[in-house]
C-alpha cells in the first residue's frame, strides 16, 4: 500500500493486512493498539487511554485555536424539546431518523422487573447537534448590533442512532466540538465559515498529518438547514474519502426559526446570519486509516499520547538497579524540551513483561520513537532508537545527541508521515477521466493499489447525482482550487464550469 | 454577613442582599455575573462563558492531579442498558427515581406531529453515574494480578432527574469527573479512596479557596452500593452545608455484580476491590455561596477566567489612540508572569460601553483585579487598581511596581478569600451544644448571622437519624479529626465515641 511496503517482511503484527481485508485490518489495529472497543450498548464505544489520549491532544490544539480566533466555550443541554427541533423543517427532516428519544424520567419495579415510569409530557431528543438549542439562547442574548457577533463553542457528546456502527467512524454516540456564531452581516458570517474551515484544514494537515482537500459540498450533501456546507475531505488508504470536518453558513434559516434578531445602528430590525462548524472523534478513524500499516498504528508525534517510549532492558536485579534510574533520568531530560508547542512526552515502560512483547506492543500502538536502554548502552553512552516511520532498522545514537536532537527528530517524523500520506493520495487522484464509461469502470474495482478520487468537470445537475448513487459514488466537494476554463460534465457530457472531487466514501 | 459588611454603603450591585433573601440573592448573582441560565428543558442549564471558564480552570487543575496520581482518562457510553444497572441492588434502588429513560430511536410524522418511533427492544438509561458500565469493561480488562490496579477517570455529563432544580446546585444534567479504580487488595482500594478525597480537599481549599471538613458519611448518607463514602463538606454563607466532593470505597459489591475477578500470584481467583470518586459543576455553586457578596461574585484568582481586567479610559479618539495600545502592552506584560502554575490571565475590555457600567460589570462578575488606565495615568506612569476583595477603595500604583508584584497580589487575594471564608465558617461551628433541646433550638432559626454547623458527639443510631429528619438536619460527616475521649450523643443522650458534624444542607 504505502511506498515502503515493498520488500517488507511477510510476517506482520496485524493478523489481517490492509490488502487482504481493509475493514477487518482497521478493526484489528484498533484492538491491537488498544484504542477503543464496543460496549454493551449497540453503537456506543468505550474509548481507552491510547485512543482518548490522541483525542485530548487534538482537543488541546483545536481548543487553543478556537480561543485565539475569538470564540468562548459554553455548555448547552444534552436534551432538546421536540417543539424546538421541529422549528427548522429541513433540519428536523435530516435528523429525525436517527434521534434517541427520552420519554420517561424514572424506573419502577413491576412484576419483579424495572420498567420506565413517569412519562414526560413531551418527549426530549438527545442532541444530534445543537443549532436549535443554541439558537434559543442566541435569541435571548442578542438585542442590538452591540451584542454581535456572538461566537461560542462547546465540547460535547452527541447521539445519532447508527444502524451499522463502526468504531470512531460511525458510532451512535460520539464526541465533538460544535462552534456556533451569530453575525450582523452575511459577509461576516461567510468569513467566519471560511476561517473555521481553514482551521480544520490546518488541524488535519499540521497536527494529524492528514492531507485534505477543502471545498464546498454539493446541494444534496449539505448539512440539513444550511445554505452552504464547506468540508475537508481526506483519502483513506483504501482510496475512499472521509469527510473530516465541516463548516456551515446557515444564512438566516436558523435565525428565522429561532427568532434571532437585532436592532441595527439605524434602529431597524434584522435577522442574524449564523454559522456552525464541527469536528469529531471520527478524526481518530482518519488518523488510523491514513497512517496505519500492517504492523499497526503510526501516530503523528504532535498527537501521540507518548511521543517517546523508553524501554529499560535488564535481565536481572543488578542490571535493573542501574537501568531504571537511568531511564527515568533520560525521560526527564527529554521532557525538558518543547515540541509542537507543548512539553515533550516521554514515558518509561516499567511493566514486568518481556522486552520483545513490550517493544511490539508500542509498535502496534504506533509510538513515534522507541528507545531501548540496557547496561551495554549505558556503558557506551548510547541508546538504541527505533522510529515508527521505519521500524525495520534500529539505530544506535549517542545519548546526548539523541536528547539534543529529539525535537528535530519528532518534527521530521511528523513531516515524513504527512508527505508519505500526501504522495499516496496525490498518486491516486485521477484527473484524466472525461466520460462516464471510463468513470464507471474506474469505480467498479476495489483494487487498493489503484482506487481513489476522480477530479473532473461536473455540471451540478440533480440527474447526475442520481446516476452516481447507482454506483455508490458521491461528489465529495467542489474544491476551492478550480480551473479557469470551462469543460464538459464527466457524467452527462453537458457543459460544466466547475470541477468536483468524486469518490466512494465512509 | 462577612466581616467587612459593617459600614458598607447601602446601595448594592445585587438587588437582593444575602440577608434579605439568600436563595434569591444566589440566583441574582448568577444572572448579574452572567454565569449560567435556565434552558427550555426543565432542570437543564446553559453554562455561559464566565461560569464555564471557572469550570475549565477547576478542570485543568484537577485533571493534572488525576494524572499525577496515576490515572488515565477514558470515555464510556452515555447510555446504560437496564439489565446492567439492575445488577447491583442497592445501586439501582438509589437511582431508579431519577433516571432519564430512552425508549425510541427515531421520530416520525403522524397527523402533522412528530412522535417517537422505533421502540428499543430494551430501554436505555442515561447514565446517572457509570459504576455499572465501567464495571463491565473492568471485568473484560482484568484477568490477572498483573493487570491491576486499573485506574481510570472520565470527564462527562450525567443525568439525575431533578424535581426542584437550582442552577449549579441541583440540575437534571450536570458535568463532572468520575474516577473508577480496581485493586487487588482492600488496603490498596482504601488508600486510593483516601488519596482522592485528599485531592478534593486540596482542590477546594487551595484552588477554590473554599474551606472544607473532610470525613466519612454516616450509613444513611452513603453512595448507593458503597461500603464507605468519604466527603468534603463546605459551609455556605447561610450556614448550610454543601457536599462538595465524594470518594467511595465500594468493597467487592460492584466486583461481584459485574464479575470483576483476577488470578492472583498463587493461581487463586479473587474479586477486585473497587473505588469511585467525583466532583461536579456543583463546585461552582459552592464558590458563589462561599465568596459572593452583595455586589456579586468574587472569584478566587486561581480559577478566575480573567484574573485582571484592564479598562482603557478614553473620552475621545485621540485619547483612545494612546490608551488602547498601552492597555494591550500592559496585558502582554502581565501575561508574561506565572501564577498558580499557569500563565497570568489579563484581559483588555474594549467594549463600547461607558466606563462606570463596564467597571460594575466586572465587579459583579468578581474579577480579582480591575485596572483603569487613562491618559493621566499614562502621563504619571501609574495605574488605578481595584481589588475585588475590597472594592470600595481604588489605589494608584506605579505601573512597573504593579506588574512586578502582580503574582504576589493575586496570591494575596487568593489567601484573603480563603482566610475570610475560614474565619466565617469557624465562627459558625458550635461545639458547645450537648443536648437535643438546645440542638433543636439552634436549628429552629434561619438567622444568617448565627446559623451554621454543630459539632457534637453522636451515637450513630438509626433512631437518632430519624429524629434529625423531623427537623431537616442531617449528619454531614464523621470528621477525621476526632476527640480521644468518649462522650454522650447530643440527640439520644446515650454513650457515644465519635463526634459528627450536623447541619441543614443543600
Amino acid at each position: 500500500m504505502s511506498n515502503k511496503a515493498q520488500g517488507k517482511p511477510k510476517k506482520t503484527a496485524i493478523r489481517v493486512t490492509r490488502e487482504a481485508d481493509f475493514p477487518k485490518w482497521y478493526q484489528e489495529v484498533i484492538k491491537e493498539a488498544d484504542m477503543a472497543e464496543n460496549s454493551g450498548v449497540r453503537g456506543c464505544m468505550v474509548i481507552k487511554p491510547w485512543g482518548f489520549g490522541i483525542w485530548e491532544n487534538l482537543q488541546r490544539r483545536l481548543d487553543q485555536r478556537i480561543r485565539e480566533t475569538g470564540h468562548q466555550n459554553c455548555y448547552f443541554p444534552l436534551f432538546i424539546p421536540l417543539e424546538l427541533i421541529e422549528k427548522e423543517a429541513a433540519h428536523v427532516e435530516g435528523f429525525a431518523k436517527e434521534m434517541a428519544v427520552v420519554t420517561h424520567h424514572r424506573l419502577v419495579a413491576k412484576d419483579g422487573k424495572l420498567v420506565p415510569d413517569g412519562e414526560l409530557e413531551s418527549p426530549l431528543v438527545v442532541r444530534p447537534t445543537s443549532e436549535t438549542m443554541i439558537g434559543e439562547s442566541f435569541a435571548k442574548w442578542v438585542r442590538s448590533y452591540r451584542d454581535l457577533p456572538v461566537m461560542i463553542n462547546q465540547w460535547a457528546n452527541v447521539v445519532r442512532w447508527e444502524m451499522r456502527p463502526r468504531l470512531f467512524l460511525r458510532t451512535s454516540e460520539f464526541l465533538w466540538q460544535e462552534g456556533h456564531t451569530a453575525h450582523a452581516t452575511e459577509t461576516e458570517a461567510r468569513e467566519e465559515t471560511a476561517t473555521m474551515l481553514e482551521e480544520y484544514r490546518a488541524l488535519a494537515e499540521d497536527w494529524l498529518a492528514v492531507p485534505v482537500i477543502p471545498g464546498e459540498k454539493s446541494e444534496s450533501e449539505r448539512f440539513p438547514g444550511a445554505v452552504e456546507t464547506h468540508t475537508i475531505e481526506a483519502m483513506m488508504q483504501d482510496g475512499k474519502a472521509l469527510q473530516a470536518g465541516t463548516s456551515h453558513y446557515l444564512g438566516q434559516n436558523f435565525a428565522h426559526a429561532a427568532d434571532i434578531k437585532f436592532q441595527d445602528k439605524d434602529g431597524g430590525e434584522s435577522f442574524c446570519h449564523t454559522t456552525s462548524w464541527g469536528v469529531s472523534t471520527r478524526m481518530i478513524g482518519a488518523v488510523i486509516m491514513t497512517h496505519g500499516d500492517d504492523d499497526g498504528l503510526r501516530v503523528p508525534p504532535a498527537i501521540a499520547p507518548h511521543q517517546i517510549i523508553i524501554l529499560p532492558i535488564a535481565r536481572d536485579d543488578k542490571a535493573a538497579a542501574r537501568v531504571l534510574p537511568a531511564a527515568d533520568e533520560l525521560a526527564a531530560k527529554l521532557n525538558n524540551n518543547v515540541a509542537f508547542g507543548n512539553v515533550v512526552r516521554a514515558y518509561v515502560d516499567k511493566r514486568e513483561v518481556n522486552a520483545g512483547e513490550k517493544r511490539w506492543s508500542w509498535i502496534k500502538k504506533g509510538a513515534p520513537i522507541i528507545v531501548e536502554l540496557g547496561p551495554r548502552d549505558l556503558d557506551q553512552g548510547t541508546v538504541m532508537v527505533t522510529k515508527r516511520t521505519d521500524i525495520y532498522g534500529k539505530e544506535s545514537q549517542e545519548t546526548d545527541a539523541f536528547v539534543a536532537n529529539v525535537v528535530e527528530q519528532l518534527e521530521s517524523i511528523q513531516k515524513t508521515l504527512f508527505e508519505e500520506a500526501k504522495a499516496y493520495r496525490d498518486a491516486r487522484i485521477r484527473t484524466d477521466i472525461t466520460n462516464f464509461n471510463d468513470f464507471k469502470a474506474y469505480f467498479a474495482t476495489d483494487d487498493l493499489t489503484s482506487s481513489g478520487f476522480v477530479r473532473a468537470y461536473w455540471g451540478e445537475s440533480p440527474e447526475s447525482e442520481e446516476l452516481l448513487k447507482e454506483i455508490a459514488v458521491t461528489v465529495r466537494c467542489l474544491p476551492y482550487d478550480q480551473p479557469a476554463e470551462p469543460g464538459t460534465c464527466v457524467i452527462t457530457g453537458n457543459p460544466a464550469t466547475k470541477v468536483a472531487i468524486f469518490a466512494k466514501s465512509y
